[in-house]
């Protein structure tokens, strides 16, 4: 459905061209300072329009908060928002509505309600991210001030144009030699992810942090947009200063709703945390992965999937709905590739995932501190006391 | 928490060494035929000690069905069964009790709870998931039945020794050429997907499909147990014959569930679906993926990455959980590789969330079945007649 | 929180004197006629200042849809929806905010939060109703358009001005003589049951549809108002058409969930479903209610108990949130008896509870139909199928 | 469905006469001291056998916890129990078992599932609440042992015997004269309310705490039973020591939690929170009830009305399943009253309903005092600290 968490809980609504699209924050802790700015500096990083490598719409996405908060304050009490649908154009698809675009939820849209929105990608349309951004946004501004918790998303490749981040690459052979010395996290690279900015983020439209990748990644956009076509790419994300002890066994393991989180996200197909499938290769001796569902204080980093943006501005060969074959005229404005827009919206669902699993982890450990000390347990079962 | 799922649901309980493992699954469908050794087999395939490639341990793992069944068909009420602990053996662990597991939930549960299981994982143990395999063996007994829904899973690779299933290898270099042949799914493992069976799966210990592979990957378990290490791997798991229109916009998308589900068994760090982050690197051109979030009929399939085991034989340098340096002798009945039991694991995960989504899909649909036909609006927007 | 539903899901947002009052309703089914009166005339009816028996405040109330319906129709998208708050006010309130109200959330919001909103009554004011009213309204729209469902609610009591609906009033004795005849609902009172309409209802500001008692009913809250006092009172509601099968065992039973929901509406202190506490009286020989949880078809009828409301325009004593004593003086605009208003609120809460409980059995059924015609089982444990 | 409960959750299972019934708990917090004695206590208060007033079915229920607490501490993991159907009498119902009871869930449960249990009540059995009430003895065990909280129910009724409450009788006209002197709690009930204990409620076998009132209940109740019919009554239930700012706006507030969970429970119709229905009658200068869907920290009392058991020990007119008339001969082992063995369900529900409250407020509050302090807001927005 349309709603997100448990605790910290974000339900969206809006299509591409309805009146609006918003969002209703639920559970947001009340005595939060919190200023529309704090959320629309994240809508704008979203926005299309911010350089030649996306979509020249402009919208302005203002953000208009409708309750929850009262003298820049919040109040506990749902926060309500929305922002205008400026730029309604619905004529721009309904010339060649008769065919279902490739790889678009629009075929899948009628099989599941027999009907859909007249124009644009319905839900799955990038605009209903708006929503979990301005969510994001506000459960971002608490874990910075409480935790210093800081989020930080960049894109780690376009196509096959990779952020150098292991110190070798990707061993050729299908190798089962054990003396192959395993790859290992580049110095740099671990420098990056416990350093990076947002600033440094956005020094580049491509988002990519490493100047000399991101001029390539540039011309690999550049590339797919002058031939009508498009690119996928990656984002990592790193989360800077969780608190210990997040995550809920069984199933709501802290990277089980990050995955849920990030694969949520339209266009995404792949997630890993840490190591990922690189890690599948390194044997237990030389790999202790720390991270086991529940956060232990250290860094969490993870990495996203995209592919490459399906409706593309080249003439295709499909069939109309009733099964007609024909071509389907190149038409639109898209993005040749969503990861530099993407990587705000990858920031949202992180800080959403990280919030909710505060307030659920508070909910516990304030129960148990309650309680009187536990006195008649082996020393190896109860946690060391800090005097210890 | 422990329960997953909105209409059909599991709720798990149970650690190592405690009295019993089981689960209540409420909202199976009433009228299944069900009997125990429906449930019998998957927990089986799951049991450890079944080859020399795994822990020695002999469970028995028989399951006891306890509610909601009479006379061989479910009531609709919800199943309550368990599975007794049978070998106990706290002693094992005991010894070395002083010293957190690298890589284990040990120092984490601690950080979470203030108190762990006295040996053992805790609810991070292995066994903790014989009650979603029982759970995902019910649902898939439906979904087999109703639809002819069949999910196979695989072991695709252990440690660098893969399943070849591209044409070409990984390309080694960072191209931004677009002349570059773009990789493809090779004939023979999209065969494999349309055709795997589980008596292929289980023809040998590794439940890899592909004989010389399987061969290879067995030598790389044993060198991994007789250095007393532990390897990784990945597991491909196939559904097919998915009913289309299954998967929730916008935070419940099919794969999203699916990342959640996958990402909630123990060890796993990864996730792909379809092409995954292969997908990212072909331009949009050449790679229409038609999923997108709702299921479209075509087969699913995806790829989960597996550590390898934390725990294992060899001793480590480490430190007690008040800080005290020392080291960590080797201990326990571990399996060297996790991925071939992982297999009925992910299909049960696999098998949890396509049900709930049938029965939430059930539940729009037939309510939009009910109204009467929309006649005003313009046929793009409304799902062809099956007479158009 | 501020969601209700499983599969139906209302979440609604706003305070008093924010810029809007609103709700996203999520899983309506698509294909369903709406138009913005569907919901207005609903609103309408909630809204304040319609007679001298209610506050002068004469908000507009009007309803802006916001997405999930093009051209009239339902797209099984949510819904997002607002009412701007035209008639703010603060000043009102706030000459005397140094006492909390008595009997009004003031203090307790301070205890739950740590801070309120600056005037009004925060989440707990009347205008929070108008999410759960549009929400209410949807769903009304399609059980009556599908099932021909009829909910219609009225005003039972002002005070101790009750509507007849029993032969003999309550036996005035504590009785424990067998021979004591029952009490009985009378004929009269059945009849209204089977066949009140909201025109019926709404021909009487009272909203109460016998004239006498109506009549007797207005000269009360008349006389509450004159006097600046208040009065309670209690609405009856009766759903008519309910399909059968509806609620869920255990804890969601109808009942359970119908007496959730009115409970949740504001100055609601009582709930009784059929013969309620009075049925507590009658032996099981004389009184076998077939209504178990579970719907049977048969007409629901239940009562709601509403206290008379806090907020008063007499001076009275009490203490300032820093427990100085003082004298609250009279203040604000506030209905005098609100069970007229309530009327549709009621009827929208029972709205969205059966229709939330449609979906989930519509799910359960459309999942049992599709699987083999049991033949195995005693016939006492099978539904006859209707040739039998 | 089978699970109550946002972050203290019980899931349940069982039949009448399967293997087992039982719960799973999850949510518990870590460290609380817990022995099967705690659980057993209450489940033993629930067994019917414990008097002539009840069925004289001598089950044991005894209960065996399996999983979340060692050594006789919780470990915060999901408490698994269960307790063994060991009286399987199916026989005594099979031979009219193709008539359906009056008033019992046979019909409705085959108009839900198509299918029932083979004999008894099903999911609807009075011995499904043996999972409650065990999960309820948990929920209370922290209350008490952290908050100091009390959870007392005793029988206030029994068909027309009523514990007095009031100092004048419910006013016999249906007066709107405003002089008359209205009704109040008398102070012996308000000093029963502040002081009863479960001791004292034990002393009668009627769990009615007025001896001369629990004598004419005896009598009521032996009448029934020998006349082979059955009769209904009333609950009272007071929480004591709540802390304050329990209760979620809008939809979950504290009472209608209460009226949900009190409304789960079999036989159940009506419920009413503090003075209930008779506060409508009572003019707001008059009675300022201070509780508003969050606690203050008052006692909370409420009352629930119980119908008369259904399935009575005298032939019935009545129809078979496929509409053949006949009648239902007499049959079975039935309460002639149920409202004794209610009182520890009761006392079990309340208990999740506050329990599970008190984690989500720990949620917030937590959450909340993390925050800077708020400086800039009007003094009556914010709660004064201690010191002010």
């Amino acid at each position: 459905m349309s709603t997100f968490g448990t605790l910290f809980r974000v339900t969206t609504y809006g299509e591409s061209h309805c009146a609006s699209v918003g969002a209703i924050i639920d559970g947001c802790p009340p005595g939060l300072p919190l200023q529309p700015q704090d959320v629309q500096v994240q809508l704008s990083r979203r926005r299309p329009g911010q350089s030649n490598l996306t979509t020249p719409r402009d919208e302005k996405d203002l953000v208009q908060l409708q309750s929850g908060i009262e003298h820049g304050i919040t109040l506990g009490t749902p926060i309500g928002l929305l922002v205008k649908n400026e730029d309604q154009r619905p004529r721009d698809y309904s010339e060649t509505d008769l065919y279902p675009r490739p790889s678009h939820a629009d075929w899948t849209y009628l099989e599941k309600y027999g009907i859909k929105a007249s124009s644009g990608g319905g839900r799955s349309s990038a605009r209903e991210t708006i929503g979990r951004v301005a969510a994001g946004a506000i459960a971002e501004k608490y874990l910075k001030l409480v935790y210093g918790v800081e989020i930080v998303a960049f894109v780690s490749s376009v196509g096959k144009i990779k952020l150098p981040s292991y110190v070798s690459p990707p061993s050729q052979v299908e190798a089962d030699d054990d003396e192959v010395v395993e790859d290992a996290l580049s110095p740099e690279f671990v420098n990056l992810l416990k350093t990076i900015t947002r600033e440094q983020v956005d020094a580049h439209p491509t988002r990519c942090p490493h100047p000399e990748t991101a001029e390539r990644m540039t011309k690999r956009i550049i590339r797919a947009k002058e031939s009508l076509d498009s690119i996928g790419g990656t984002v990592t994300c790193v989360i800077r200063g969780v608190p210990s002890g997040l995550g809920e066994p069984v199933f709501d393991k802290l990277e089980a709703k990050l995955a849920h989180a990030m694969l949520s996200i339209p266009a995404t197909k792949a997630f890993e945390v840490g190591s990922g499938f690189r890690g599948t290769e390194v044997p237990g001796s030389k790999h202790n992965d720390a991270f086991g569902g529940i956060s232990n204080g250290e860094d969490i980093y993870f990495r996203i999937g995209f592919k490459s943006p399906a409706t593309i501005s080249q003439a295709q060969e499909t069939a109309q709905y009733d099964g007609t074959a024909g071509t389907l005229a190149a038409r639109g404005r898209h993005d040749p590739c969503v990861v530099p827009r993407a990587v705000p919206i990858v920031e949202a669902m992180a800080s959403l995932v990280i919030m909710d699993h505060v307030l659920i982890q508070n909910a516990r450990k304030t129960a148990a501190s309650h309680l009187p000390p536990i006195t008649t347990l082996p020393p190896t079962m109860v946690k060391p006391t800090a005097s210890a």
